[in-house]
């Protein structure tokens, strides 16, 4: 799909792969712990780890040479969803919070054990409101599956 | 789930729902142009939208007294995801970049027409790395469904 959203979601967009991804930063790393916290299906976790695993997001290692057992650990491309991950929950936090208030609080190391998480825009450092996200046509704009009106139309602005 | 994070794939998780919030919010709004962009089913269209709605992530409203059809369009709720959506896209072009390069450059109003979404600390105002967001148990931490060792490894550390 030309759409780096939509990539994006083939990678980490079932109900699944974000809490897997949300385990492993949390710390977990086998297995079976991960099969526990999240209450899943063997089969479907070892489904989610491969596609995870095969899309570089997740890495799997042998827990030792004599175990058929493995170690399972973010990539750097996974790691890079942590902040995006977090803020995501803070929306969860914030517009349907659990009974007795959020689960888990972010923090930023050596700053404060509490954050807001904003997303921020690079050239003036502020946070940017949802009214004030602007999206324009880039190289990549095609009409293609899952962009069929929105591809066209970024298309056609991107050529005058 | 005793997560905001399980709690928010509720709402938004399956592979579609973010799809249709990113047509949304680049300005479609009519059914038929939904399902046409998307190339997704009628009947999925229904069932996500609906549950779209449910949620109050998204409103609909009659085009006229008259008509059978709607218009639909992301509430306050909804909007707040844009940035949020807006960044995860910003992985994917980094991670998953389509062929030709990023298909929608995002801008900020009144301030640039390209910017790269950084999730920022609110205390200190700077980006926040992967490495550097702490998490700690919160007062809505549980083991429950989806959170069975996290949730009781958070509740042991929230009492002490």
């Amino acid at each position: 799909m030309q759409c780096s959203l939509g990539r994006t979601l083939e990678l980490v967009g079932d109900w699944w792969s974000p809490l897997i991804i949300r385990d492993l930063a949390l710390g977990l790393s086998r297995f079976d712990e991960l099969a526990e916290d999240l209450g899943i299906s063997r089969n479907l976790l070892t489904v989610r780890l491969n596609a995870l695993v095969d899309g570089g997001v997740v890495s799997r290692e042998r827990i030792s040479a004599r175990s058929t057992r493995s170690h399972y650990a973010l990539t750097t491309k996974g790691r890079d969803l942590i902040p995006i991950f977090a803020a995501l929950t803070a929306w969860g936090d914030k517009w349907a919070t659990p009974e007795n208030g959020p689960p888990i609080y972010f923090g930023h190391r050596d700053c404060c054990d509490r954050t807001r998480l904003d997303i921020c825009c690079s050239t003036c450092k502020e946070p940017i409101r949802p009214d004030d996200v602007t999206m324009h046509a880039g190289p990549g704009a095609r009409a293609s599956k899952g962009t069929k009106l929105i591809g066209a139309r970024a298309e056609a602005q991107a050529n005058g």
